[in-house]
């Protein structure tokens, strides 16, 4: 009615200028849709746009670092103002971008190494923090109100269609392209290398604009990796303490272990204390998990029937290849990795979610964050939460159901197992219990809506540390509960302070329960029962499938 | 030592086994992937085994229907034990297949149509349900304890090689075909046509074993699709209330609508109600959601930035390609759904799910259980439960967390809006409230561990009847919440047994809250709201683009 006709095709009009901006830059240099690597930057000036969205594949392993580095080198007074969608941010240059005045917002999941300087520059104010996610709902919003302008992922190679081989990181990528290539977006790939055909598609050739083969290859993080001859007889104890008082106790058949030394221990103690107990058959046969090293003596006993994965690691590749029948692969025998199937499978399709943390407080709530750095969630918060939506039932899931509910008229509810595993004094005898998170301080320093909580105390079922296992389904009132906390807590100031009475009830009720509740016999946890006890074992025990990186390695 | 070494591909062996005894068995019937039709019981003779997981592509609205058939056409003394594993029940010979001793054990989604059907050879022992799932559990199994060995799956077209082109509906075969390809299994699909070259790959070649054309077009259901003639005025004011009381309220910007009337009407008043209250660009900008004709003249006022979908909607192809800038399409111009990806979108990045239900009991635990009827689930669990891996903030979410948790010490959490919708009544004036669900008395009957609860209580934070809305957020006690639901239950049994002054004193306190504390005039709710009336006038609205399915047109 007289007024101007809406434009529906802004997008794809849009990406149609991006694309000719690219052709008319780089001429020659594009053949098709692969650039020349020496005009990464030119291709960068050319696509990107002030205040776009750019998710920048920075996964918990394999980082597009080529592209990561070209952004640094665009010129700020012509792009400027990125928002950056990132899985990790694990490099210098994901920090870099900010510091340069590129990118000024970040949405993400995950920091490790550069929490610090993350804190130092959202404090700075050159860059504003959107917010922190677990994998899956980083994911999720790039569906609904993150999604990606332009999207900067690294694949294994190319053919010169554009079809991509990720090879066993797969990792992020589908997800991330799919969001960006169906909403008219453009997605840059950098490749290892460029070939005639690839050994299989992970990603197909139309849903990516331009190929680019990077001078040295993408750069891969081997994160699960755990020298077994740095696990302690404490972590061997609580490691038989998690077997027989947990996995056991509930018949958990479906699971996912967190990264570190605690639950590696249990994984090496699996073919041989569990195995002792009659359990091979009957606990931890199906594995959301990645690659971890310290699980080959475990599938090599026949303990894992299948293991779906994250994305894969370093040096596990041929020892994969030879165990298709554990391992999701491809026809060319490498494993297919997907992030977002695997966190959907680790939420809803595993029992329970073990996994260690740096702070636990009197609710049982727990969190990795610590001042001045701003760590992340990764996959915890997916992993470690009560899966609400679930409705397909086993014996783990009941039992603990029942007994978050024993005294109560509401309607029946399976729950998920969350085991959170500490002992009492982490490095430098800082106590892993205290009366308030550090959570709470880093969010007002962040100016953060919420104390950033890695997984809540309202999801977290069970306690375990060296003194024992606190089984918080059973309490009944915040009192037990508190209670059930400290009486774990050893010397920390917090296990100091509890009424000794009532722990003992608690004892009494099953509600703590320690080594010797268990039938475990303390001198039984040595270092002899791990079935592997270096990296060298764990090769031997692969048959010589198992190549280690060389940090892991001293022969 | 001496024990025989153990074999560790015995899932890729027993591939090469079928598809060797498929090309004896096709012979020249066989040219490449592609199967002549004529010989799909012979491809399938060949290449099943006793007890094989078979997933049947059956979506939410796309059907592998030409294949399903061929398997109700197999000889149950060479195939038997199939375990059937499928998103949705539709079609009669979903179920022939238990008939005729075929298949013997099912772990499905939502069946819909068959729920009765499936209940009695359920009883009649013919048929042995594992567990009902939500949508993207049962994808997540797919990954862990329930990987499948062969995939039916349905396409719109393949090229010669066997990339697949799904056109809109790509729904759950991405997620499938994955699960499937890269564990050895067998995937067969079925299309529409075979082309020189797809319109666009959704599917890799490299997943696909087997193309074959079916002589008819796969079926597809138009599950979405409401008629605006027959919206109540009832349901009129209900959407008021929720625009009003809830939207607004809370500033919800993200969000999915359940399938119905009741969710029709909200879509169809938003360019006139919440229009006339300002409320353009402040709540439901983007969706999780499949493209609803009755969305079409919300999208068309501007109200709508984006939409991601699980699966299309017939008749919305034209409207959907001229509205990219809206939808997730691809460079075909046709809309690429995702039900897996949407699903974690759903859970993750919504503030809100809201929905209509059967039946709600005084706990607000609510379920579309009947006796008689194993319905299902279908994607309600995972939409309408707490996000409780959720990290990120938005207005609506941290205010409902902030309600929820106005008097506790507990660390502040934000919560997911889950809305139950009902009218006080149902169909023959069944009360829709009720002491004790059918739920109970049917987990009985089928044997089931837990009766099947659509939503639980404990997630439900608002039900909405016409005769106002319980804030069960801002209940503290169980008594509370039991007389809010009881003060919107209207003339029920259950709602005359409320406590007056209880009541009273919760509308007081603004736990339940009346139209006419809404500030709104229930003179004004009447059809005339609705930016729609009828089909046509949604064609209308689309510009002429949305073309309805047969059955909604009597023109």
């Amino acid at each position: 009615m007289g007024a101007p006709e809406k434009i529906w095709n802004t997008q794809q009009g849009n990406r149609t200028e991006r694309l000719g901006r690219a052709g008319t830059a780089l001429g020659p240099a594009l053949a098709g849709k692969i650039v020349s690597s020496e005009r990464i930057v030119d291709l960068l000036h050319a696509v990107l746009e002030n205040g776009d969205r750019v998710c920048l594949e920075g996964n918990n392993q394999k980082q597009a670092d080529f592209l990561a580095k070209a952004l640094t080198r665009l010129d700020p007074s012509r792009v400027h103002d990125l928002h950056m969608l990132q899985s990790v941010l694990a490099l210098p240059e994901h920090l870099d971008v900010f510091d340069k005045g590129i990118a000024s917002r970040l949405d993400f999941s995950f920091s490790g190494p550069q929490a610090g300087r993350l804190a130092k520059l959202a404090m700075s104010g050159k860059l504003n923090i959107g917010a922190i996610h677990t994998y899956l709902e980083l994911f999720g919003r790039y569906f609904v109100d993150l999604t990606p302008r332009v999207s900067l992922i690294a694949a294994e190679a190319a053919d010169r269609q554009g079809n991509l081989y990720t090879g066993p990181n797969t990792e992020d990528t589908p997800a991330i392209v799919e969001a960006t290539a169906f909403k008219s977006g453009i997605v840059i790939a950098q490749v290892n290398r460029i070939v005639d055909t690839v050994p299989r598609v992970d990603v197909p050739a139309d849903w990516v604009d331009f190929v680019v083969q990077a001078p040295t290859p993408n750069y891969i993080e081997p994160l699960f990796t755990r020298d077994p001859a740095q696990i302690s007889e404490i972590q061997v104890l609580m490691a038989m303490m998690a077997i027989k008082g947990i996995y056991a106790e509930y018949s958990v058949e479906s699971l996912n272990h967190g990264i570190g030394f605690d639950t590696a221990a249990i994984e090496l103690i699996l073919p041989t204390y569990a195995e002792s107990l009659g359990l091979k058959g009957k606990i931890a046969r199906h594995w959301a998990l990645n690659p971890h090293p310290a699980l080959i003596p475990a599938i090599e006993a026949g303990f894992v029937e299948s293991v779906h994965s994250f994305g894969s690691e370093l040096g596990m590749e041929d020892y994969i290849r030879a165990r298709p029948d554990v391992f999701f692969v491809g026809p060319d025998g490498s494993m297919r990795s997907n992030r977002a199937l695997c966190q959907a499978a680790g939420h809803y399709a595993c029992d329970m979610f073990i996994g260690s943390t740096l702070q636990i407080d009197l609710y049982g709530n727990s969190s990795t964050a610590t001042l001045g750095r701003i760590s992340g969630f990764g996959g915890a918060p997916n992993m470690g939460s009560d899966a609400r939506g679930r409705r397909h039932s086993s014996a783990a899931w009941l039992k603990a159901g029942r007994q978050a509910q024993a005294d109560s008229n509401r309607m029946p509810r399976g729950q998920k197992l969350v085991v959170q595993m500490v002992e009492t004094f982490r490095e430098h005898m800082q106590p892993a219990f205290v009366e308030t998170l550090d959570a709470w301080q880093l969010a007002e320093q962040a100016n953060m809506a919420l104390p950033p909580v890695m997984i809540y105390g309202d999801d977290v079922t069970h306690i375990l540390t060296e003194e024992g296992i606190a089984n918080l389904l059973l309490c009944r009132t915040a009192e037990e509960r508190e209670q059930a906390i400290r009486g774990v807590a050893g010397y920390t100031p917090v296990g100091l302070q509890r009424d000794r009475r009532t722990v003992e009830n608690l004892r009494d009720r099953g509600i703590i329960r320690r080594p010797e509740d268990l039938g475990i016999d303390k001198r039984q946890a040595t270092r002899d029962l791990l079935a592997a006890k270096t990296m060298k074992d764990l090769v031997r025990a692969s048959g010589g499938l198992y190549e280690p990186p060389k940090r892991f390695r001293n022969w």
